[in-house]
């Protein structure tokens, strides 16, 4: 079998991080940045990690997908605000047997995607890193690096299998889930945590110390528990019980979410809030507290 | 029938607006305050009001109860964080008949009172009024100014009756109303614009301009509205339908906790918010959306 070539859209924290890992051990894989071309075109891309700290001097990066030929495996590793883009972005990196993995948060991320690409091979991953942009083309890697990946349509399951080989031997931990169940675990983290800092301008820990935020936690919690439960997602009730005490033991630490609102740049409310929430009403529950917040979080992101 | 003796406690837009228009019309007050003691009893109390101004330049004013005689009416002006304080404050003003009327926001005033003074007239009141306290003993009186006075607890319907016509002789509007109807009909509109401008740092016209938050405050308005019939005081759903079209003809405005919390004063939680909760969920409802308000408001005001 021929080696897999990659492409790696987004080089951010999650793009340059696992894009960089495949590169450094010896993978094609082509980049497509927007604002750090120039920037990655002369200097490369480098990567301060806990595991081992790398520069890539020479990176194949583009700055339009039209000037780049077809991969076998396109890593999307965009905010999910830019999904929009996907359509015409994705269409000249495309082969007729290319995967698809989106490194995405929320839900209906590849759903969205399959009715723009409705015969595409489409993957789904959800990254379980600590790491950061730190400038163009400079991240750094604090902590884990696992990534959860899974398939959501199309006959690909080799070509998975050969991803997750890569990625092995690239020196990055990866496990093949069911994506649905996956998506809906990080949702009961992402919904409290992420919305709630933003709307109470606060961090995690602080959450979790206050006796009246951290019922509002569980309450969020068992609220995205019941809707993926009517979802046909099977979750224990217990489940959150994992999620809070793995939350406990985190340091001070700023979602994801409340980075992009202290930044001014979009939020992802569309695939971690609205979808959830749409698709639980029409599976027949209505995600109460949820749907609050979220209103919240569409105000802050109007407004500010 | 003797001229009725008031006091009045607390000099802050309520009680310096209401007494000052008491005390102007002849009647005899007495003022309890804190702070501005020193500034009232060398400067007087001034009013600044849209029905024309006045300044009582010598005010009997008091800074500590104790020095007081009992009064045939007491006025509580005082911001309802400070209620715990009530018990040791009204003790010397009373004779076994006096009337203490409350003239503050929220639900369970009166009776919590009534745990200290069983035997005790109590009355409350709702003040429809712009008015601000502006410096120490100077009140500006900008619009309306009606007074929504019911009877709690006693036989003081003749007293009351006679605190009508004072207010009335004194230029102020009253009505005689069924009190805890009144404090849900308020609480329709406190409960949702106090907490959300608190909340997510706004005005009460944005709002209400923004279709996420204006789904926000309908829905908080009608947990209230099904809350108040559980506890017996019927309202009607198109209750809300006038309280919004009331809140759109205001020009931009900031609901009094989000002063208190910009001016990182204690904030009306307990009256405004926990006490319907927990009387509502004592009838057998829930008030899930005003729970979930609550609590952010409780992290806000522990943590700010």
């Amino acid at each position: 079998m021929m080696s897999l070539k990659y492409a790696v859209v987004g080089a951010g924290a999650l793009g340059g991080y696992y894009g960089g890992k495949l590169a450094k051990s010896g993978h094609k894989v082509d980049f497509l940045v927007k604002n750090d071309y120039d920037f990655i075109k002369e200097h490369g891309l480098k990567v301060d990690s806990v595991s081992g700290d790398f520069h890539l001097k020479n990176v194949s990066v583009f700055c339009d997908s039209k000037d780049m030929s077809p991969s076998d495996v396109v890593l999307v590793c965009l905010k999910t605000t830019h999904n929009h883009l996907l359509k015409d972005l994705l269409a000249p990196l495309l082969h007729k047997d290319s995967l698809v993995i989106l490194i995405q948060n929320g839900l209906g991320v590849e759903s969205d995607l399959a009715k723009d690409f409705p015969s595409l091979n489409i993957g789904g991953a959800l990254a379980q890193v600590c790491a950061i942009k730190v400038g163009p083309g400079h991240i750094r890697h604090l902590d884990l690096g696992k990534l959860f990946i899974g398939i959501h349509q199309g006959n690909c399951k080799p070509v998975m299998l050969e991803v997750l080989d890569n990625f092995t031997d690239a020196g990055v931990v990866v496990e093949l889930i069911p994506l649905a169940l996956a998506r809906w675990h990080k949702l009961i983290w992402n919904i409290p945590f992420n919305g709630l800092s933003v709307v109470l301008n606060t961090t995690v820990d602080k959450l979790i110390s206050n006796e009246d935020t951290k019922v509002l936690c569980w309450e969020l919690m068992y609220d995205v528990i019941e809707a993926a439960n009517y979802c046909g997602s099977i979750v224990k009730k217990d489940f959150a019980k994992g999620v809070m005490s793995m939350t406990e033991k985190m340091t001070s630490y700023s979602p994801s979410m409340k980075v992009d609102y202290d930044n001014k740049r979009d939020l992802e409310i569309e695939y971690i809030y609205s979808r959830p929430i749409a698709e639980a009403l029409a599976a027949g529950y209505k995600m109460k507290n949820v749907s609050f917040l979220e209103k919240q979080l569409r105000f802050l992101s109007e407004t500010h």
